[in-house]
């Protein structure tokens, strides 16, 4: 039997657009000669579709288009992801469609509820597992979580369910699963794993079909597997749609698969960058350039994603910003082949000033006037962004944004936070893989100490610790909860060092929430599930 | 028997302040001769913890704190709400404690998750419901949730099981609720309905104490009650920390209550603002006045929060601000007697708008430069707070978050959005309200044409449909998910405006998630509880 896995790129709500993409890849199985074509989790609706599935005439609309689907596999069957309701309850479900004809729905019984998941808010979980025979095989239909459990490789769930295990007895002769797995660096491997003790303990190849593409601050990377019990057999490309054709039970080579985490990490951004703006209609990014490395970073990213010639850099000089600044971000531009614009912002800070002066008083100058600064940069780049249309590219940090070492309405302005889920340490491994064979960034942009300039010879280690001891104490608390005693013995460092750390941590919430979406690439991002009040008294 | 039901205001994680005000409770409970203390659901924690319940070194905190209270209720009974873990799965608990000794834990059955609540992200539900003698009474231990869907108010539920129906096989001769449910208008008539018709199901009085004050968002009103099955019996204060000491099966009267929902809303609005500021440590707020009518409603509600001492308003004119707008700012501030500041903003708008002359060119004056003056304003707000430490207030109403008729790090800096879920209609409700024995507002302020005054003669109607339909829609599609088909035939109104409008309440999704926190007073406010993508291709 052939089977198409098709890895799509879904956008969320657009039904009749999915529909298309559903039945092209219908077309191409056909032309293939696939007997199935196995589509990724929510398909029609992408994924995740959140408050969509609260409206009534969205579910209305999705079951329009799930007949238009239907009436599209004549000869063919289908297997496509879709939330479905019967009597009144919902279902995160896989129809199983075959020759014009519906044979069955499939439910999750794995409805993760946690970090970025939020299927427990819509979804009630599905009640038996069972196996559908077609074409002389025994094929088990999974959904995503649900082959998760098994593995082991879940950490934090106590799930009462193993779907993997409970097939068991039904001796399916294929296993098939529809994900929307999201990226997080080194998530392949583990979802590699995950196919491969399924396909041990079923005897039995698995094949999943994952969602690619970005939706808002979450990243599908794809890579959609066929594996056995040995190992992956073939793999579908990273970040780009592609199809997976396999034959089944044929004798099969094991691939042995290296993949440079950095290099992913490189692709994750740029296709987070892309797909949010295309899918939202835009084409072209501004952002202010520094000559630190962050900035850097972001323009080399954009570049990629959009292309240079829709890449705006701005240089935006205060009494405070060092001359070498300015040479790297010009030559940075020049290296890009991006457009360069430089605009003092001395005239309107000392405007700021003097109206200020006189309610100021006798006030010593402190944060107020680096805020200033700050602001004014986000607003020039606001009014190049509604002049001319481009969408502002924020270009601060993870270990920025836990320590609130950032502008509210200043440098956090922005449509999308490109790099608001990387540690500074994972910033300076992504520069470097930049510049691997020739020098993209300016190396002296790499090697300076890095500094808002804000004041006259500032450094961030002013007011920091070193980064490496900011990026292990935001690892160690926000990615893996552990208390501030466990992480001051781990690290060695002084309990009052990590207790002030996750002070700020929590302290900073305010500035968090009011940041723009950040592109997720860790296993606990700030921008998007992880929950925390900003009025607390536990820090 | 004599029950204390102990309406608290707890802080989220701060498990000392709220074990001392529980420990108090207790003593009060003594001193009054009351043999059971009722306090909260989720007490210890306050409500909502978020994922502060993930965190290990919290829960063991909790456990400790427990055993505190556990210590100080010798001669007396407890009921406490808390985060409990039995075998690594956590539920949503009450401990049941008498005389210095745990007696039970009694688990939430019924976990919403939905709007504002995702119980289901944390907890497992309680398996059984029972009754526990106490002192010659049957008692009955429910937690919030567990009583509603008995009253068939629960729209959008579709919970399996109603433990009020399951406890009349045990005959309770008194139930009891901790509840930590959210103000919204008319909330509380919902809630006595609901305690009401468990009371007549089950024929025994019903006790329900509610947890009061602001977290967040979210505004608990507190009005715990005293029903049975003929209707409310006593009932606590609203909108302040208060007792009810409930003498259970004596002959009782029956309160006719008629409140008024306008000042229920105002008292909820002051009560958010002020514990806002109280629980984060700040006393003073600072705003902008326009001469409009969302500001001076800011600016009334703020003195009564904080003390007309401790509020700050600018007013920051540029050249199409009208004479009467300066006028009727001014004579506000002097009616509340608050600080009142001008501060044009010719000087700085001059200023970016030469600085940006050569890249502009001769592109058109547009949005442009109406959200220069807006951020500009902004911005001066914003280096006062940072000064002098006041936090800034946001003015805009629901409705303009709805239009996006609001800029983005302008108008929508602050801390707090107070009317962020108010219409504009209920805003001009609340200002009639506000002056109902005196003009605080200047009358001009409330009967002029609502204008932004960005450019010359501008009224909200140039861009904008009347506020009447504005708030017909946003109330019919953000609150209550119907269709646009269903709005336009409702209201009479065309197709296409109805689908217009809804288009825009989507696309500005990008600007509310930059916005401040808004105070919820809505059974949907757009601030939390409403999950929607920011790309998506639905409408």
């Amino acid at each position: 039997m052939h089977i198409l896995a098709a890895q799509i790129n879904p956008i969320i709500g657009d039904l009749k657009g999915n529909t298309q993409k559903i039945i092209q890849a219908i077309q191409r199985g056909r032309t293939q000669q696939a007997d199935l074509v196995l589509l990724p989790e929510m398909a029609l609706s992408g994924y995740p579709p959140e408050d969509f599935i609260s409206l009534p005439h969205f579910l209305k609309s999705i079951q329009v288009h799930l007949e238009e689907i239907i009436s599209a596999t004549s000869g063919i069957a289908v297997i496509v992801g879709l939330p479905r309701q019967s009597q009144k309850i919902l279902y995160n479900s896989a129809a199983f469609i075959s020759n014009g004809q519906l044979i069955e729905y499939i439910d999750k019984i794995l409805l993760p509820t946690y970090d970025v998941f939020d299927e427990r808010r819509y979804f009630e979980a599905g009640d038996k597992v069972c196996v559908h025979p077609f074409k002389g095989e025994r094929i088990a239909i999974t959904i995503c979580e649900d082959l998760w459990q098994h593995s082991g490789l879940l950490q934090s769930t106590y799930y009462q369910r193993d779907p993997v295990l409970e097939l068991k007895k039904e001796n399916p002769t294929v296993l098939l699963n529809l994900s929307a797995s999201p990226y997080s660096v080194s998530k392949f491997d583990k979802r590699a794993a995950v196919c491969i003790q399924a396909a041990k303990t079923l005897k039995c190849p698995v094949i999943l079909c994952n969602q690619v593409g970005g939706n808002d601050s979450l990243i599908f990377d794809g890579y959609s597997v066929h594996v056995d019990s040995k190992g992956i057999i073939q793999q579908a490309k990273g970040f780009v749609e592609d199809d997976l054709l396999v034959s089944l039970h044929e004798k099969s080579v094991h691939l042995t698969i290296k993949r440079d985490p950095i290099q992913d990490l490189y692709q994750a951004l740029v296709m987070g960058i892309r797909d949010y703006f295309e899918k939202l209609g835009f084409k072209k990014a501004c952002l202010g350039l520094s000559g630190g490395i962050d900035s850097a970073v972001v323009a080399c990213l954009a570049a990629e994603a959009l292309g240079p010639e829709n890449v705006w850099a701005l240089y935006l000089p205060s009494r405070y910003s060092a001359p070498e600044s300015e040479r790297d971000a010009q030559r940075l531009a020049q290296n890009l082949n991006i457009k360069f614009q430089i605009l003092s912002i001395e005239a309107p800070f000392e405007s700021y000033l003097s109206l200020l002066a006189p309610i100021f008083e006798d006030k010593a100058v402190d944060i107020t006037e680096e805020n200033l600064q700050s602001r004014i940069r986000g607003m020039l780049l606001m009014a190049l962004s509604n002049k001319f249309g481009y969408l502002v590219l924020s270009t601060g940090n993870k270990s920025e944004l836990a320590m609130g070492y950032s502008t509210l309405y200043g440098d956090l302005c922005g449509a999308l936070a490109v790099l608001g889920d990387l540690t500074k340490q994972q910033v300076y491994a992504l520069a470097h893989w930049i510049n691997r064979d020739k020098e993209r960034i300016p190396w002296y942009t790499i090697q300076r100490a890095p500094s808002a300039e804000l004041r006259l010879n500032q450094k961030d280690s002013d007011s920091l610790p070193e980064y490496k001891v900011i990026d292990q104490v935001v690892q160690a608390y926000v990615e893996e909860h552990h208390s501030p005693e466990h992480i001051a013995k781990k690290f060695d460092y002084p309990l009052e060092l990590v207790q002030e750390l996750i002070k700020k941590i929590h302290q900073n919430e305010f500035k968090r929430r009011q940041a723009p979406p950040a592109l997720r690439v860790s296993e606990k991002a700030f921008s998007v599930g992880r929950r925390f009040p900003i009025v607390q008294r536990w820090t």
